[in-house]
């Protein structure tokens, strides 16, 4: 009988749906609330914190990841948070209630920063971003970075560049966040510096973890165990472009990762085709997204690339009421294969870089590209979409 | 030196930009409000009206399309149109101003149809459709079709199903449409019945033309005579699902045509790769995008297609807010590939139609549709996009 282990986010509704005793019926074991002290892989036994052990044949490890927080002294005061999961998002909202926080920081510019910043503006917090960097999103073109910059501060969040956190101190009232740079009182402090897997249980049982430090799967989700199986955001996957094993931890990849496990030990076998590094978030206004390579990462695979930015608008010109939309490509020189793609903008910046995933996914060259065929209509591009311009001009520079 | 014959779009802008003068500085000699009258191939000679001849040693046709008329009695009074160019709507709209009109038939249900009821209805006529169908734009699903109906009559237009014209009247006030089922009183009747390829210089100049009646072109945008090139409305395109040259005069393509034409002429040779078919139209608050091939077009063309339609949110369920998405996936059971796809909602349905037309331009089969990586966020799709969704739920109907 398979079991599930593990703590259930906190949500009436999940609970119901996911009661125990509705799993077995289904033949399916849950047991919550339940902490794994170690992975007996050899006897191919899990124990359990209460000294129990249960015996499995086949074990799926979905230990999914957890938030950074920085080596630095007061991170465990009252106030400062850090955002992983729901249960996360409901303690920071009560927090603010309970407390009447007026100000915020977050630590960090990634997307978690971006998303969480909208999030606080507009439940009206005075909102600080602190980055040891110059520009927030550093995935992203410096140029795109430079208009995440601006919608935030457009939209009343100050970004305080080239701060490091040092120590988290009591404030005059509430916290103050000491930085490499000053102090910053504040009533709450959130870390969105990325997130790191959870593998000591995979490590402790002698399991391979990756360059990334992830656990090591191949595309049918095995690691290096045959019947011990990783799933999601503890573990590596494929980077179709770069061709190599990386640490991408994101949502809709674990849920397919989560999928072909399942078919695999369910004997409908099937692979994880791999990822191209498709992502996106939106914050106030604003698209962000992005696909493949950037030209460093596409050095580091080995391929000579070029990029270049074009500027356009996502809808014909003579129906378009100020949006302005930036689109990057970038290519191989030599074999004019499109490598990665960058975008910004009001709208349209997310629908072209899915397009531009299923390129990448099939290994289009930008002169294909360039006059691939699209649903063309003056509410949604100009007859020559900004895909096609981009590709035309990047293949020119080539 | 290079000839441009015809009659440019009477917009100030337009002719300033487009003024003979600027021609003849770039080495290029416009001649406007030309007609010409027939083309002697062998001799290498475009007969103008005036009776002057021109010599060619290249020549590319660009002779478009007209608007359908019906052949039926009355189609030449005062207030009866077709929709081609800008021209047209500018006459459109004049009329409608200088006679006051409060009541507009359109007859027709196509896309062109579906744009003019929304112009009309924001401009407060009282819009009727007159269509010999069951329901609208035919070239969709009927589900699909169903939902663009309920667009129309939710914004206040009527939609006269079949009913077909047999005579422009003089009404009471006004005009009369009279149809097979009855009369219209009306103060403006539009035809939107498709157009017609202009093919008759062609056809006497002894060039080819295809089943369609448009002007045959290989892919290099030759017309069965070397030195005779055709690009647009006036001639084929190859549709790489169906494998045939079809007549689908779209602004995207015309647009693409001419280029190749042109770089062919210029001795930077490159082919026309073809069409999948992608084409999509806004209508009040819906999007509509269709690209490939549905059930009949693919059996036709030889497949042994099979097709499903799903329902969901464009973007992740708790960001929605009462939208809705239906994408219909149409496959070939033999080989798994994708053949179509259809998409009708509030937003999302041209993204994932671009996103599926770069799908089936390089060939994608539905199981890796179903897992191919894109830009996940809330606030654009569920961690499974509807591409996936629809994908699985097509392949395991195969």
């Amino acid at each position: 009988m398979p079991y599930y282990i593990g703590d259930v986010i906190k949500d009436p509704k999940k609970l119901i749906a996911r009661t125990p005793e509705k799993f077995e019926e289904t033949g399916i074991r849950v047991r919550l609330d339940t902490r794994v002290e170690g992975i007996e892989a050899d006897r191919g036994e899990v124990l359990l914190a209460n000294g129990e052990g249960l015996p499995y044949d086949l074990l799926v490890m979905g230990t999914g990841a957890e938030a950074t927080l920085p080596d630095i002294p007061g991170t465990t005061r009252e106030g400062v948070f850090t955002l992983k999961n729901l249960r996360d998002g409901i303690n920071i909202r009560e927090y603010i209630k309970d407390n009447s926080c007026r100000r915020a920081v977050i630590v960090g510019a990634g997307f978690i920063a971006m998303e969480m910043s909208e999030a606080l503006r507009n439940i009206g917090l005075e909102t600080s971003i602190v980055y040891r960097g110059e520009l927030p999103v550093r995935k992203w073109d410096p140029v795109f970075s430079g208009v995440v910059l601006e919608e935030l501060t457009g939209n009343g969040v100050s970004f305080v560049a080239h701060n490091s956190p040092v120590a988290v101190e009591k404030g005059a009232r509430g916290l103050c966040l000491v930085t490499s740079e000053g102090e910053i009182e504040t009533d709450i402090i959130i870390f969105a510096l990325g997130v790191k897997p959870n593998t000591r249980l995979a490590r402790e049982a002698g399991l391979t973890t990756g360059k990334s430090g992830a656990i090591s799967v191949d595309s049918s989700q095995h690691t290096s165990r045959e019947e011990i199986f990783a799933v999601g955001d503890c573990c590596e996957s494929y980077n179709r472009m770069s061709k190599k094993w990386v640490y991408t931890p994101l949502g809709d990849m674990a849920n397919k990762q989560g999928r072909v496990a399942g078919r695999n030990i369910a004997g409908y076998p099937m692979v994880f085709p791999g990822i191209v590094g498709a992502q996106s978030f939106k914050m106030f206004g604003l698209e962000v997204a992005m696909t493949g390579l950037d030209e460093k990462e596409a050095e580091k695979s080995g391929y000579s690339p070029a990029g270049n930015i074009i500027w356009g608008s996502p809808v014909a010109r003579s129906m378009n009421r100020g949006q302005k939309l930036g689109l990057k490509l970038i290519a191989d020189r030599d074999s004019g294969r499109l490598l990665g793609a960058q975008a910004v903008g009001q709208s349209g910046a997310v629908s072209r870089i899915n397009t531009l995933s299923a390129c990448l996914w099939s290994g289009m060259e930008l002169d294909e590209i360039g006059y691939m065929d699209l649903a063309y209509s003056p509410s949604f591009s100009g007859a020559w979409d900004m895909i096609h311009t981009a590709a035309q001009i990047l293949e020119k520079k080539l």
